[in-house]
């Protein structure tokens, strides 16, 4: 901070320039606005209020700090110098904006009042100066609009209601066939709604009015969806917002006026050419909401040649200063071009992707700013499915293809569908004319977003995009019906609940469940990868259980495979008998018997694993499910025998039900996560560890005779204590060495253990004894730290706590960083002072987060190990984790 | 260690003497031994071969170091010299002992050999020369009969079954009334016997038998009744026995020897006078098995009563030396009194505390000393029950009471029955004729040991008052018939499986279960407590949900309540219904109306136990249980719907059920233990928490209206997070002040959290911000941390965990140093960072086991917490840590 406490920091666009202020100070729309005003762009006068003011305000419990409206209105006075307009004066009105604007991009979120300073003197003035009564009346029902909204909190559907009922009258088919009479009697309409639902009227007096919008502006910062949006997006509450006054342009003056939105290059693709909309004779408020369908960019070439060259070349200088892609908002007053905003542009994965790498090329930014530049997050994206192009089914309609990627689900219409679906584990797409700032809790319950009107730039595409969630919007052949809870498109009628999928590549929509294909990576997503390689320390390895899953990792980029879990190869049906068999047996002998009927097909699951990976490393887990999982459950059988025991039916069948009931309840336990599961299982029937061992090894010595490269690890799970992880190593030693014997051919391999329990971790001194590597399991080491069984937890509190802020992040997802992170940490340190060159890996769900993967970065892991699909993504955020850590350093010196 | 290795440590008792060797050179016998002569009593001559001879004899895998043989010789011709006996001379023969003894008292656990260098030579040697043939062909066989089983592997019931078919077919009712040519007999048989069995002769040569029983001797070392003792007492495998060879000296020559063994107190009872019994014309091994019932002591003064003198002088000087109550062996040979053996006596808790006091007054040992002297588990024997000697039961039989406490159980005869029992979860009385060493486990795994032979130094009355068991021995009127499973007194027949309660306070034997009464503590065990009272640190409190439990633990001494549970208030059967109805509501209202209705009685709960502690500090832990837990369950509903659907019966009925089901299977979870319950359910049920909170402040506040000093503590449970307990205490702070402004009432309270979750240990720094106080439960602690669910664990693998040595201890009993304790570690060291004046405790069951009181005490808690009869064993536990403590610190300066 450059300022001093106390100090009224209200500063003109020209001074902020030269003080060399700052977006944490400016807010995002000031710093754009004040960054324009020093590169001498055409940007209206005006005065930024700093988010210090907006701290300052709610520190004095809501009230202005002392000299602050004699601080405003002297900037004000500055302004109306420059300009040689007048606040309040009828003949050469001065209207401002009052904008919101914090220093995190909140879209939006908070509140902006128009076309502040008329009054109806100045109204009058307009008619008469610009002799467009017309232009007069339909500027002040907007600043009325805005100001009864916002400042006098009146419902602000009563005013939209108020216009279509004239246009219904009227038969009026747009505002800009609403008449200036119209308009006229419009703004009686609204003050005398004003005066009725508030009990005041709006003030004549603009500073007045003034005061009274920067303070609803700040107010806004608290309202609900702005705290709902920093709640997502994990920004700060105490920030605050900035407020800029900004001289009014009139895109809505004649037909030489327009206002719009662009992108220096296309969002949605990256293409470096001018991207976005503009709508003729209108405000910024109608681009933004969607109401009218704009026209494209490349239309402004023909209709003003001049504004629209001057724009192209104020994009290119707005990139060479920013260094990225910017996201203006303009308005042409009788072809005149002004500048009232630039930004970041929000993108899509594959214009990340392709705008950081052209940057490099073009020589804007480095290798190293292209890797920070790409949100792991956003990457994903690019490997979600979208609809097989090779399907040729016909789509009910088609929109703009708003944020990629396909998604099916049950159609819904409010919001709180969406989040009770979404808690009952259901995919839903939510459907709606258009969306607005208060949907943002149904957007992010739901799969993916559905809008008959609005473009690119409307509040669902700017929303989904961010949120990486499919969207299509402006499908405008789709007729909702909010009341009846329908949609229509001609003939064909989709209720809530129908399924339906649509593609935000494409911009299809489709009825019911259409088949997907998989992505693939595009050359420049493999460049910038192929960066972020060079960086990152941590090495890359997926979660993979077959054959097929195994050659999807590596040809995502995988360096081996952190976790085949083994499980599946019991419990598959062609295996399930003899499994059940196995653990219905009540002598060792009859177990190892069946046993042995499965070993050659659990021989032939590793064999594919392992040739799949050719030399790549291959984590192989030992049985960690309890042995109960793979019986029929108590609540099918014990209602089954009840039913037979009435029925008294055949005696023979009710006897072998109970008979298997009375295992499975032997079995059965109380709390199975922590129960007989995993090594234990193995230290009391440890035939179980020998025959996958045996097979382990009889398939990997195979191999090695084929002259097939193997890396082997072999994983003992749920170790709490390094005496059992003794005793299961020297099973797995004894079985490897009886292959060797058997087949003459020795296969190097490795021992190690799955840190999944607090003690283990506790203990990593002792347990690395024994262990030639640790890998995390993070998913039960979660939740055993914090006590929740994560099958009881999530869906029944973690939506509260979440909420209710008790936790930042569901640490499911993200690897908690006070508890689990720090017992993960103290492992690698002991377990690296038993044995310095223990190999440290992860291989729970969080091995794909990137916040954890940074997490696994700072805290020394060798690897982190995700599910096939996330190996792109962990590539590039182990990058960014290895660029971070780099920056922190040298900063450090 | 003052030997240089290699060196050959043999040494005569003399100059083991001038050495100054210890007990772990010389064993604990030959400890014993070496001291008397030391203090010049009457010890035969003798040779000690030290624990390191049998650690080389290993690490040599079993063989001699070189020398060794030859160094023995030497020696022994040393003992030669010294009584003018020779081995092996007919004419003036050396016959001795050779006795196992390690540093340890593991009684009866090794081998010892009686009378060897018998031959036959010897035998017709000593016939003539003491002119007694039958002396000398007893002998004779007592040297075949232990050499045969212990050295040549001969099962030792085939000699005892030969001499019994002698006896038959005489008629002798005794050993005494075998005559000299029938005891020739016998030895000719046992020769035959051993050479048939073993395909050998003994050897006739003295040095050849004198080296095959030292090696058997050190052999018995890891025999499986020693390795089961050692595990069981926490013995060391890596210690090694010493062996002694001792001249023999006579009780089985003629009517003026005798043996017999002595305590210098009463072991029973700990008064000061001579305690113990003996056999004429016998060898010590007659009177340890319990074969003939021996003569009490005092009978000795009348038949020997030089001898009687001498052993009483005798025991007035080793208790001067010992400091301790000795346990000695003697032996009179033609009325002349020789030591075998001194000992530490082992004794019964209410002994061993007057013992320890007695010998305060006496100014023998310090009060620190005596508390060191007491084990903490043995005062809990003084908390056991007796059999309520108001009752007038006429017992079924009576013995010798051996080991104090009464116990019931279902009758067993063998030790796996008594082991599968206790798997079981159901108490036993292990019956016997007689118990031997192999026994060990039987006796383990019962709550109690009857037999109908042997006397108060028996096997099994040394073994039960070891451990702490009821025990009657010598109830002659019973007749074992262990073949049939059954024992008889009189026509009265008591089968396996039926229950008996026995006595060992009194020696009681009774049919059924007896009503018992508690226990007080005698003035002497509160004199040893208050001593521990000035020493300890730590703070003693209880857990007791109501007032007699609180009355209770303070009369044994509690400082306070650590933890009330609060479950019961709920679920109690007059409760039971409203607390079903609130938990069954759907609404938040309905569930207030509900608990208005409860708040009542559980005001009425609170204001008893805090009456009761009237101004001790009482931790209430508020609802901590999942609300399902007080619902029916699954396994009843789930078959009883399922049959009214066969039936369908009454519709009404059967809704209602089936309602009630579903319900109950949306309450229910996988992993309960780690599911919705504790400070979650009222993160989702505030009301809960707040009637709880409002019931205790009522309570409190009338309480203080009363005058009653009120200490409130309030325990949140199950916390993971700091901001669960942060909102957990705003409720607590909300009922507190309303309850206050109701009455006009501040009533003082602190809020503190139960320290149960890993996560809550790990992030104790910020969980600490909102803590008054932690109390460590460990009970779940140690499932967390582990990973074990106590429920599944304890009945599934914890024996195989333990007999296995995956695990030292159970650690649900014993808190595990190196993961649970450390966490704890943790938790303190970072609470007290944030807040120094942090009060911690313990109130898991940990917190009444001596080894985790000393854990509490090293990491520095402030109190510990325990069941209300544990309360007198953590005082001296506490007491104890301390005391090791302050030594510890000394030592290391």
């Amino acid at each position: 901070m450059t300022m001093t406490k106390g100090v009224l920091q209200i500063y003109s666009f020209e001074d902020a320039s030269r003080l060399g202020l700052g977006k944490s100070e400016l807010g995002g729309k000031g710093y754009g606005l004040v960054e324009m005003v020093k590169l001498g762009l055409p940007v209206p006068a005006g005065v930024v209020i700093t988010t210090e003011m907006c701290r300052s305000y709610f520190a004095n419990s809501g009230s202005f700090p002392p000299g602050f409206e004699d601080k405003v209105v002297e900037k004000v006075r500055e302004m109306e110098a420059r300009t040689g307009k007048r606040l309040g004066d009828p003949a050469t009105p001065l209207l401002v904006s009052v904008r919101s604007g914090a220093p995190f991009s909140m879209p939006g979120m908070m509140d902006t009042i128009l076309n502040l300073g008329m009054t109806d003197g100045v109204a009058e003035g307009i008619a008469r100066s610009v002799a467009d009564e017309r232009f007069a009346y339909d500027t002040y029902r907007r600043f009325l609009q805005l100001f009864g909204k916002v400042v006098m909190k009146v419902d602000g559907r009563e005013f939209e209601a108020m216009i279509e009922e004239v246009k219904k009258k009227t038969g009026a088919r747009s505002d800009v066939e609403v008449s200036a009479s119209e308009w006229k009697g419009i703004v009686s309409a609204f003050k005398e709604l004003i005066r009725r639902k508030s009990g005041k009227d709006v003030p004549q007096a603009p500073e007045e009015q003034l005061f009274m919008a920067i303070r609803a502006v700040f107010e806004s910062w608290y309202n609900p969806r702005a705290k709902e949006y920093r709640r997502i997006y994990r920004i700060s509450e105490d920030v605050g917002t900035a407020v800029n006054i900004v001289e009014m342009v009139y895109g809505n003056l004649d037909d030489r006026s327009a206002t719009g939105v662009a992108f220096t290059r296309n969002p949605s693709t990256g293409d470096k050419s001018l991207y976005g909309e503009y709508l003729p004779r209108a405000q910024g408020e109608d681009v933004v909401a969607g109401i009218r369908t704009p026209l494209p960019i490349e239309k402004l070439k023909e209709a003003e040649p001049e504004a629209y060259g001057g724009l192209v070349g104020i994009a290119a200088r707005l990139e060479g200063h920013f260094k990225d892609m910017q996201d203006m908002e303009f308005t042409i007053e009788r072809g005149k071009l002004h500048m009232l905003q630039t930004r970041t542009g929000k993108r899509t994965a594959q214009a990340a992707v392709n705008v950081a790498v052209d940057m490099v090329s073009e020589g804007l930014i480095f290798e190293e700013d292209a890797i920070a530049r790409v949100e792991p997050a956003q990457l994903d994206q690019l490997l979600h499915r979208q609809v097989d192009p090779r399907m040729n089914v016909k789509p009910l309609a088609t929109g703009i293809p708003a944020s990629p990627g396909a998604a099916s689900g049950r159609v819904v219409f409010e919001n709180a569908d969406a989040v009770s679906a979404k808690e009952s584990g259901e995919a839903t797409i939510l459907v709606r004319p258009e969306t607005a700032p208060e949907d943002i809790t149904g957007i992010a319950a739901s799969e993916g977003v559905l809008t008959s009107r609005g473009g690119k730039t409307s509040h669902a595409a700017v929303v989904t995009r961010g949120m990486g969630k499919a969207c299509v919007v402006g499908a405008e052949s789709i007729k909702v019906d909010l009341k009846r809870g329908l949609f229509q498109v001609d003939s064909v009628v989709v209720r809530k609940g129908d399924i339906v999928t649509i593609d935000g590549g494409t911009g299809s929509v489709y009825v019911g469940k259409v088949p997907m294909v998989d992505p693939e990576l595009s050359p420049k997503v493999n460049t910038l990868l192929s960066w972020a390689d060079g960086i990152r320390r941590l090495r890359i390895r997926a979660n993979a259980d077959n054959p097929q899953n195994s050659a999807r990792a590596r040809a995502f980029g995988a360096e081996g495979i952190g976790l085949t879990r083994t499980e599946r190869m019991f419990g598959s049906p062609d295996r399930l008998e003899l499994a059940q068999a196995m653990i219905l047996s009540s002598t060792r002998e009859e177990r190892m018997e069946h046993l042995e009927g499965l070993k050659p097909m659990l021989k032939e699951d590793f064999k594919g694993i392992l040739k799949a990976m050719d030399g790549l490393p291959v984590t192989i887990r030992l049985l960690d499910a309890p042995l109960h999982e793979f019986l029929p459950k108590l609540d099918q059988l014990m209602p089954e025998v009840a039913r037979l025991e009435v029925l008294k039916g055949d005696d023979a069948e009710l006897q072998k039900k109970r008979d298997l009931l009375q295992r499975v309840i032997q079995l059965s336990e109380h709390n199975p996560m922590m129960g007989h599961r995993g090594v234990r299982v193995a230290m009391s029937h440890p035939e179980l560890y020998s025959a996958q061992a045996a097979a382990i090894f009889e398939a990997a010595s195979e191999l090695v005779g084929e002259g097939v490269k193997v890396d082997l690890e072999i994983m003992i799970p749920q170790v709490a204590e390094a005496q059992e992880l003794k005793a299961a190593r020297e099973i797995v030693d004894r079985e490897a060495a009886e292959a060797a014997r058997r087949s003459g051919r020795e296969v190097r391999y490795k021992v190690g253990t799955m840190v999944e329990t607090p003690r283990a971790a506790l203990t990593a001194g002792e347990v690395a004894k024994y262990a030639d590597f640790f890998s995390f399991g993070t998913n039960d080491l979660t939740q055993a730290t914090f006590a929740f069984s994560r099958d009881d937890v999530e869906g029944k509190f973690m939506a509260l706590y979440l909420s209710n802020k008790l936790l930042p992040d569901n640490p499911f997802e993200t690897l908690d960083p006070a508890g689990v992170a720090r017992l993960m940490e103290m492992a690698v340190r002991d377990g690296r002072r038993t044995r310095a060159d223990l190999k440290v890996g992860i291989c729970g769900e969080h091995g794909g987060d990137p916040r954890s993967i940074e997490i696994c970065h700072n805290i020394g892991l060798d690897y982190v190990s995700c599910s096939p699909y996330r190996v792109p993504v962990a590539r590039l955020a182990a990058a960014q984790a290895a660029v971070k850590g780099k920056l922190q350093a040298s900063s450090s010196v």
